[in-house]
């Protein structure tokens, strides 16, 4: 065999996931060459090929989606007015610490107000909207963007996960009713699951978030957090309802069919960030690289050659002959580089390519290949005359078969508490708390602020879906308990 | 007939396009929606939906061209350090007049180093470039970057032409070699000529820049003339010859094959921005409004319900069973909204729907429709049986239909010319001057010069592909011609 390279092949990653998650994510993004942080500003990083190409396949199920519910695109300047952004009181309060300032332009020097880069875009947007919406018939009306966003973080950037400048799609809605906009957020709440649990294969469950900790300006904050294992969660998409909060300063308006002006009620979502491409590949990927979903991966299928001296062409011409049965459908690559079959397996596993065929002259001499799953390793020897039929049926499980596999029961992670010391035992035993709770209003902050502090956890809110557990009192303070929340470690 | 709406039909355009195309530009960019300039910071526009989803579909075509071609996505920040910008000396002289800083951020005030909204990647990329690249196995080394730029221009702005904000893709690339990256350049012009021409229906043709027209800190420019009609052109896509001018302050290098470290040879080239659509609107756009390539129309066919009363069922029945046979492979809408019929033609005419279907009770007594082709009127009576078979033809040929009309020969457009003032009077009628010319490089500046004062127009540099037309002098100066330019009125 002529696969005597000098080079020691490249192992998939040093650092068991298990043992020291930080370590394994930190070399899976230099292994598998996804995110650079060298750039030289804090906290902003680029995103290489590979996962710039799985954050667009992303971005564009999500795109389609939203265009499917009625959403259209529209494209908006990413410099927002300081004026603007002061017209929402707890909105600029929220705001305020996170924002980049652009405040001098060429050589004239210093501009006259200084210009926001968009954090999020209410604010350059409603002042739009309240040009363009005239009446009721211009109702319900559905618009998104998709753009970035720029936060000055405090918090320890994570790439991916937290970085001052992020990819994003933002949906801003308006309606007649309240009711129209409730509607509105449980639709989103829907959309969440369709891209994070069909397409991205991560388990979520949506709270209702405490006031304290609510989107700037919103009337209820409604938010996905991931189950990422071992009971921590992470925040993913959320939908805000609106109300009238922003319909009044910025003068959102229409005249109903009764003939009479009213404010419109608002929503506002963010399906897609690249968080949730961070969130993936943490939570789907293992020891050998990533994992990646079959409509998301950058390649789908490699053909690794397996060269025998003299059989070089024949065994060319074979995957080149397969290649072009299957390039139609899928994304196929042939990796004919000069590098050593180990490493060749070993380079394209650590990149979660889903499907690996392997052709040398045997296989061709017995009319078949060895075809390779990424997700679980499986092997399987196919026959020539039934590879097309055979990768068709591989291709359609794949990601069904991941999601069985990741697509953890929320019930199973929940420990039923009614002691503050019990619950302390919980949350180091992995689990996510559930437990009475005084209120999720504002009155409950000062509970919450013991539940960080003495329990080293998070209130995540009230269960959108139907709530099963009921408990009589308060898990910190003992008054008469408002209602049920969950309590997680959270990334 | 049930069409005694009280509403007058909107007329397509009141102005002109060839009395006042200012004018006729701006109502159309008005009436058919696609773009807000009352966006509250000078310079910056809103892109409406319309326009939105037709300039993706420019890009995504774009990115897939590229893609084709070996260029793989990159996603960068926005900010640049200014040390890093301040790295080329032309490149900054260049661009400082135009760049926008940020200073400050969040509460903690000013930051240590203003950083640049890139006011394009060379500076941010390159950086990088010298971290990954290290053996000439590395190269060709292509990429792009689909996102947007920030210049304080000076000049007037015009929405999708000149803006303060403007969305692009920028691809650079990395070659070992002077030949190697010279082939890049052509391959560039020949992505142009797909993208513009075959895409957009924008005739073009490409100029090497004089030097002092060039991009900063490029060998040479060749850049893409739009021919827009009365002589004027305007400026497109670019590409550039960057030779070692970045290679070396950015430390671009790679090993080669004789073991020696080198600086490699550099190219970048901007292939889409909003300016084509702007561009492609104008130039192909008649009184009635829009005119689109049928692959970039948002909604490629209108089916337009005539209702008689008692009959609005049996015709909307009829509308949904076409629109279910068309709509896998077309985009359409049924305008089913309650107004005139009217003003639903033109409501659609405006907006450049390729191909409208009236259905009338009538029609569908007799078993057929009312087909009508946007470009140029066309009507057609369409046997029911035949519908699907007739649309795919219309479609089919509808591109190249407007192609045959729009992509003027080059040669029919200039007017060969010995003197000053024959050149002035050819211009004044609308010609496009060729003529001797002194030198492209720093030596014929003041010539040129004159041509802009004198002449009231510019010279756009030497023709790329090959030149017919051979002059004894200098139109300015009079010295022995170097080569022969031309020289035209632009946008």
């Amino acid at each position: 065999m002529d696969d005597n390279k000098s080079e020691v092949p490249l192992t998939g990653i040093t650092v068991k996931k298990e043992e020291d998650f930080s370590e394994w994510y930190t070399e899976l993004l230099n292994k598998a060459e996804l995110a650079d942080i060298r750039y030289n500003v804090k906290g902003f990083i680029v995103y290489r090929e590979w996962a710039t190409i799985t954050i667009r396949k992303m971005f564009k199920k999500t795109e389609d989606l939203l265009e499917k519910k009625g959403h259209l695109p529209l494209t908006m300047p990413s410099l927002i007015p300081e004026s603007n952004f002061l017209l929402e009181a707890q909105h600029v309060e929220g705001f305020a610490p996170e924002v980049f300032w652009v405040t001098e332009a060429g050589s004239s020097g210093k501009l006259p107000e200084r210009l926001a880069l968009r954090p999020t875009s209410e604010t350059a947007l409603y002042k739009m909207y309240a040009l363009w919406l005239r009446s009721y018939k211009d109702l319900p009306f559905k618009r998104y963007l998709s753009c970035q966003v720029w936060r000055y973080e405090g918090k320890m950037t994570r790439p991916f996960f937290r970085g001052r400048e992020f990819h994003w799609i933002e949906s801003h809605n308006v309606f007649a009713t309240m009711e129209d906009a409730m509607k509105q957020v449980k639709e989103d709440m829907d959309s969440t699951y369709q891209i994070l649990q069909d397409e991205c294969c991560i388990p979520i469950i949506f709270f209702q978030r405490p006031e304290w900790d609510k989107f700037a300006g919103a009337v209820h904050t409604y938010a996905a957090d991931a189950l990422m294992g071992s009971g921590k969660v992470l925040q993913l998409p959320s939908t805000h309802l609106l109300g009238q909060n922003f319909a009044k300063p910025f003068q959102v308006k229409f005249v109903d069919n009764d003939g009479e002006e009213k404010y419109a009620y608002q929503t506002c979502y963010g399906p897609a960030q690249s968080r949730n491409y961070g969130a993936m590949i943490a939570y789907l990927g293992d020891d050998k690289g990533l994992v990646l979903p079959f409509d998301l991966a950058p390649v789908q299928i490699v053909i690794v050659p397996i060269f025998f001296k003299g059989k070089e062409k024949l065994v060319l011409d074979k995957a080149s002959e397969v290649f072009k049965q299957l390039e139609e459908k899928y994304v196929v690559k042939i990796d004919d580089r000069d590098e050593s079959v180990g490493s060749k397996f070993y380079y394209w596993e650590l990149r979660g390519v889903p499907i690996r065929i392997e052709i040398g002259p045997k296989d061709i001499q017995k009319k078949q290949f060895v075809v390779v799953k990424r997700h679980d390793g499986q092997k399987f020897i196919i026959k020539e005359t039934e590879l097309v039929k055979r990768i068709d049926e591989i291709a359609q499980n794949y990601t069904n078969e991941i999601k069985k596999k990741s697509l953890v029961d929320f019930e199973s992670q929940i420990e039923l508490v009614y002691e503050k010391d019990s619950a302390i035992q919980a949350i180091n035993n992995g689990k996510i708390v559930a437990c009475g709770f005084c209120s999720i209003d504002f009155d409950g902050e000062k509970c919450a602020e013991v539940v960080e502090k003495e329990i080293g956890a998070f209130v995540r809110g009230k269960r959108v879906d139907e709530e099963k557990h009921e408990f009589a009192n308060c898990l910190i303070c003992g008054k008469p308990a408002g209602c049920t929340v969950y309590i997680a470690r959270a990334y």
